[in-house]
């Protein structure tokens, strides 16, 4: 154990400090008290702004030159664009072609399609990403080749960390498929609509200098006003933000695969066995095809039984707008729009709510909306005999995925894990999870094709599902049924080197990334 | 002239200090640059708000216990129930009951029926008001009866005020139509329906704590969320927040004098000539009797001449609802909604968009909506040769009303005074205001029944009416013909002692107000 290292609540080891700032250790869950004020952003005055063409500038380039861009700034970008953006990747080729050094890029995630950014990362234009890795960027990560350390953090913890001041951004630059020239802007019109744009939320309240990239300028007012223009200093018109192909996606489908569609039963079953289909419940589940097919089931239980949910909070597909539009929800709260069909109904249907990550996951609000949640499914690509789950690393110890919203959505009421008990024969329930993104404490059920594992911490949940006849099993029973089958699983091969750090959504250190030996 | 007087950059004179705090004379428009940052209030935690029960208090005094209400505190409330407000009187009966004094009433406006706050005035549970005098408040000050001074704002100033720091709300009350345990408000719904509840958003943004009281608690979620539950601490359930039929007005009227009418219609024709009703304009009117004229006129003409303007701003009645729903406005853009065809068309209507005073009156944002408003109409107890306004008192030196929005709405690119030349035979038109609440600098046009006068600053309003057969006058002309009819008037009779000041909307002292001789 490096004398910089320290072991936290769970018994992680994590750097005492990160990039040169002292960061602190997690205490466990609620253990953390924040102190303080939040971060107050410079004071701005209207004469700076007098009339129409003040915030106008003719390029992205003009408008980061505007706005200050030099060595060492943060800037960050939003991911509603998903793997069709094409902003990020132009802020950070200005950068290069003006020589500016030691950027921190911070995205609220990134995706394969910002690939090109190793270039920047490469030749020091960029010090290092403080956000999701997903594909080859978290491949360059985890081989080491970034030079500062990666920072992870969840939706609600990015909110968090700069609302509290832990992250200054100084330059925020949003692509925005329809914007005004008073920067008032929004994803739900134009060529390139993505539906909401919440995870700019804390971009824009809190940078310095804020610019709008539009390739959809409309006259005053641009409404609704997603992005509130009085937070906004620049404004670009450019012939194209995205590929609107990849922006939305036609194909989030349910899973066709056998496993995984009685994975989907076996979790419905449990949900309806626990009491939690009543009338006036509330869930959230993600677009994965297991979780699609989750919330297909309860559709057809709520048409079968006539039972109407209050609210589901999404990312949105449209198998949660036909819910709505049936009657079968009250209201849909949508932080992040995956299909044309869900954008469409932010369009239309004042019922599907645009809400941002600020309302549903800041942890450091007067309350959030997860502990309204009765029930939610999460994936995982591992869980451990603890119940702690890992969403950033595989096996083989490569961090190739954010934590998004993973963190935030343990605070529902009933969280459940509808995951395979193995992967390509590596199993997914193991002894210890290669890194701990949420502990286990909060997790509460387990579901796989071989059987529920329910947290021994939740009576309540034993309780009510006594007797219902479903494969209840311990963990590690599931855990044994898993080596059976794929043996015992190696262990990944790692360095000393932190490559990245997993903040805890309180803005704690909840467990270090390892270089992979190559 | 006392020593802790000033003369500020037009030649009023002003404290050096108000209530013990320095504050800075006015020095031009567009002089004051703001320093530093924004207010930053407390991090809060989500541990402390566990669940759906965690906010709730059985009763406004429980809940202003629990915010730990003590002597000294600032205690804010918004006026969007208007002169139906039961709430802001109860709780400064129970401060009193409760014997805390000192307390500063920090409301955005203030009505008659808040007439009983002057019981706590009295005796020292209030020390001050800081927001508009409005009827027996107003008289009270004015008399030289309140232990503080008072400091009268704009709408966008109390937003500056409280975004900068100048005033520390430690609890905000709102009364909220609608909303849930969470917090989450809206006005649009319920008994007490007033529609918009965007003058309380710098309330919950950046007070200590914040309660929501409604007589209208329904599920989890409140929606549209106008008060974001993320800000708020207690939700109190009462019978009733207020009288509905004072909340909203039935009868916001047209005015029906002859005089009145004949100021609306010079105002329509200065418009057409200096050519501003053309296919995209813009404009903003208040709710009083001419103002409504003068939105009929250009209603008249926009469905003669088929031209649309792009969006209005309001407070919105049904006469400009009507101009939305029968397709000559493409936006309405509404902070205070004063019928309730508003209040039903806003619930509906999505081109009929819920802004609030941060949107459209904060200074010391990135600019305001004020420049983009091509045409707006305001009144005036008083305005004199040099084309200052004075909207706060009367020529006998009482205070008797707020500034409102008048100050923020001088920023529009046009901004005409439709006023007569003199009421119940005393001149509108004088030397000297007695209270400067907005310099001439940027009032462009006076429209009495006998003429208009163009500001000489606005060549280009001169040019533009040139030849019109408009009857254009100088400001001196006009004054000359009320005096003629009217003579000269008295001076008021006033005493040294400072019960008030008026602040402009950057947060300089603009002018005094000084206690009346009675």
């Amino acid at each position: 154990m490096s004398k910089d290292m320290i072991k936290n609540a769970i018994g992680r080891l994590v750097p005492t400090s990160v990039n040169g700032e002292k960061v602190i250790p997690f205490k466990g869950i609620n253990n953390h008290r924040p102190q303080g004020n939040k971060y107050a952003p410079r004071i701005s005055t209207a004469i700076d702004f007098p009339d129409k063409d003040s915030k106008l500038q003719p390029s992205l380039e003009k408008a980061l030159k505007a706005a200050g861009m030099k060595d060492g700034m943060t800037i960050s970008t939003h991911h509603h664009l998903r793997n069709g953006d094409f902003i990020a990747n132009q802020v950070f080729k200005i950068a290069q072609e003006n020589k500016v050094k030691d950027l921190v890029w911070f995205p609220s995630a990134s995706f394969p399609c910002h690939a090109p950014i190793i270039d920047q990362l490469k030749d020091g234009t960029i010090n290092r990403i403080e956000g999701s890795m997903n594909g080859p960027l978290g491949k360059f990560v985890s081989e080491g080749k970034m030079k500062g350390t990666a920072v992870l953090r969840s939706h609600g913890g990015r909110y968090q960390a700069i609302q509290d001041g832990e992250v200054k951004i100084d330059i925020a630059v949003i692509a925005a498929p329809t914007a005004d020239s008073f920067g008032n802007a929004n994803g739900l019109h134009g060529k390139s609509a993505c539906g909401g744009l919440g995870y700019a939320l804390a971009d824009f309240q809190y940078a310095d200098k804020v610019i709008i990239v539009t390739d959809n300028l409309v006259d005053f007012p641009a409404v609704p006003m997603q992005v509130e223009g009085n937070y906004v200093d620049y404004v670009v018109k450019v012939d194209s933000i995205g590929d609107p192909n990849k922006i939305v996606s036609g194909t989030t489908r349910i899973t066709k695969s056998p496993d995984r569609l009685m994975i989907a039963d076996l979790t419905t079953k449990f949900c309806q066995a626990a009491g939690i289909l009543v009338n006036g419940f509330s869930f959230q589940m993600g677009a994965g095809g297991t979780s699609l097919a989750v919330g297909k089931n309860f559709h057809d239980i709520m048409r079968r039984d006539n039972i109407k949910a209050r609210f589901a909070v999404g990312g949105t597909t449209k198998y949660a707008v036909q819910m709505l539009e049936e009657g079968y929800l009250d209201y849909l709260l949508d932080a992040q729009t995956f299909d044309l069909e869900a954008v469409r109904s932010m369009q239309k249907n004042p019922n599907h709510i645009d809400i941002s990550i600020f309302h549903c996951y800041d942890f450091h609000g007067k309350g959030t909306y997860e502990s309204r949640i009765d029930v939610l499914t999460l994936g995982a690509t591992e869980v451990d005999i603890n119940f702690n789950g890992n969403v950033n690393t595989h096996s083989d110890g490569y961090l190739l995925h954010g934590i998004g919203g993973w963190q935030n959505c343990l605070y529902a009421k009933c969280t459940i894990l509808p995951i395979p008990l193995f992967r390509t024969r590596i199993p997914v329930i193991r002894d210890e999870v290669t890194t701990v993104t949420g502990p286990g404490e909060l997790v509460d059920v387990i579901v796989t094709e071989r059987g529920i594992a329910i947290n021994p911490n939740r009576q309540d949940l034993l309780d009510a599902v006594k007797g219902s006849g479903l494969p209840l099993k311990s963990i590690e029973e599931m855990k044994d049924e898993a080596e059976k089958i794929c043996g015992n699983p190696a262990k990944p091969e790692l360095d000393d080197e932190v490559v990245a750090v997993i903040k805890w959504l309180d803005g704690t250190v909840i467990d270090s990334v390892y270089k992979v030996k190559t």
